[in-house]
């Protein structure tokens, strides 16, 4: 939870990748082989760091790959460091495209001759990814196009990203807003006070069901029955076609500390029992639709979001073979 | 706030009017008349503090007709301090007897032959009431009966009555529970972990629409999207058939403080701009029941709550009659 949004976390496990890399420049006994055989043991222990994270396998899986094809072409262990760090560099130059990209396909969805009040809940800004954010890069967008929006911020218990993040980031960037408990975000509704709900994800399945911050379902399940839009904002590598539903999306559960304390303040009984579980699953009947790079998707979510993945596999797969070249050509090996 | 819980609140309602008949007694000046002008003095302020509270209005009324009745046949100011004292000692005798008869109709719609897990929201209490409490009643009764009861318990931000107050009582009574985020509660719904949601109300209009602690609303509505039973917990004078629908309600607002800090702990920006509504309302299409100490009643609300109210007040109507002859016979005037 140190890198927490699951675009950062993909970029942070390709930096891992070169941290494990450089650590093995000093051991002169340090053959390709066992650079490789090293790197993938890197891969396991960072994938393992956080189960829900799909762009962090996707992320230190595209390293692996990336060195085995040079070590496979000849290459040194010392080129295959400085490419892994290019590497790593380059994927979080693309991630910043990628929510510059969302942000404006969500933006777009804004009006831009009337106030609009958007809910939000977790943080997904540019404290959560590389830049921009995803769901808040939507925000960030609109306000760049001079759009009217104001931002209802869900606090976001246990962690508080909500009130800690993105209040934060809000604040700075001059975008209006005003903190709620999680527990107004149907009074909202009610009052007819929220025009739009935008949300993050850590993981989406191949039926459109996401599995996002704790508490997100409740938020889109009340949209839902109040005529409320709902849109969660997700670039196409959060997207995994493996999964077939969010029944199986395994949900981590995290200290009752979290709960129990607010900082130094105990806020319960001392030893009390705790269910703290960090992620739920929105069915996708409760979206509206599914806002990534390569545009919005729309129910039916198994055929949408598959054709997303495949324009967005076109773009990566013409970008390997470039990215291939590219270090080919600067390392002097064979394309 | 520093009594909370409606019927608590209509209680202490009495024994402040008791209170304020009492602090009259140095005053050699008064006559009788000018006692009764300070009572509905007193009125008007007690029922000033907390808007939405109905037990409240319907305590302070029932202590001005009581002094008004024996004013009028003549009594002193020392007798009719003393009957509105005596009158606040059997309207809390009277609140715990509703509480207990409530508690024992609510039991009975859980099994006794396997475990049943209850969400409940905010605290309804023994700290909420008189005694026993209402929806936190229904528990107590079913545990006293043996029953296998297992309480998820929302911690109900911004204030946590449930971590402060509910984990407290259920604790001390021996109830097993978990503490968990407000926000939890629709993913456990999802797990099929929530057998029935219980919570109490502040005030219930004729159509069934309940005003309760703000996060109702959503719980609720999680609960009907998922087929999980919602209870509100209600005594009869709770229910206001002259407001005909929660939209007629209206909502306080409360301090920013109380989102921007937890204790001591501040966990937001400075100066952040907050929306905080103490209450929300959960239309009546959401609610399976309404259990109060006459009976459940279910949709058509309109009517079954009108049918309820008929029953109490013929109570209340036989028991005011009693209530008079008792302190006429007391006091030695005629009946």
């Amino acid at each position: 939870m140190t890198v927490r949004g699951a675009p950062a976390i993909g970029v942070a496990g390709a930096y891992g990748m070169a941290i494990a890399a450089a650590s093995l420049a000093d051991d002169s006994a340090c053959d390709v082989d066992t650079f490789l055989v090293k790197m993938k043991e890197a891969k396991v222990y960072l994938d393992s760091s956080r189960p829900t994270a799909v762009n962090l396998e996707w992320a230190t899986n595209r390293i692996v790959e990336l060195a085995t094809v040079f070590a496979s072409r000849g290459c040194s262990v010392a080129q295959l460091q400085g490419i892994v760090l290019e590497e790593a560099h380059a994927l979080a130059a693309e991630d910043l495209r990628i929510n510059h990209s969302l942000g404006d396909f969500g933006a777009a969805l804004l009006p831009s001759d009337k106030p609009v009040n958007v809910l939000h809940h977790c943080n997904t800004g540019s404290l959560a990814t590389v830049g921009h954010g995803t769901a808040l890069g939507v925000v960030y967008s609109a306000h760049e196009q001079k759009k009217q929006v104001h931002v209802w911020v869900d606090e976001t218990r246990p962690r508080l990203q909500g009130a800690k993040l993105t209040c934060f980031e809000l604040k700075q960037a001059g975008v209006p807003f005003h903190l709620i408990p999680d527990n107004a975000a149907g009074h909202l509704m009610y009052e007819d006070k929220v025009d739009v709900v935008l949300f993050g994800a850590d993981r989406v399945a191949a039926n459109g069901d996401v599995a996002n911050k704790i508490g997100t379902m409740k938020v889109a399940v009340c949209a839902h029955e109040f005529g409320v839009p709902v849109y969660a904002c997700v670039p196409t590598p959060t997207v995994d076609l493996g999964i077939p539903s969010g029944r199986d999306i395994v949900i981590e559960l995290r200290d009752s500390t979290e709960v129990t304390h607010v900082g130094k303040e105990q806020i319960t009984v001392d030893d009390c029992p705790v269910y703290n579980p960090a992620f739920d699953v929105t069915p996708a009947k409760y979206l509206t639709g599914i806002i990534t790079e390569e545009g919005i998707c729309y129910p039916p979510f198994s055929v949408s979001l598959k054709a997303a993945k495949e324009r967005a596999e076109a773009r990566v797969k013409a970008n390997w073979e470039e990215t291939i070249a590219k270090y080919a050509e600067k390392l002097g090996v064979a394309q």
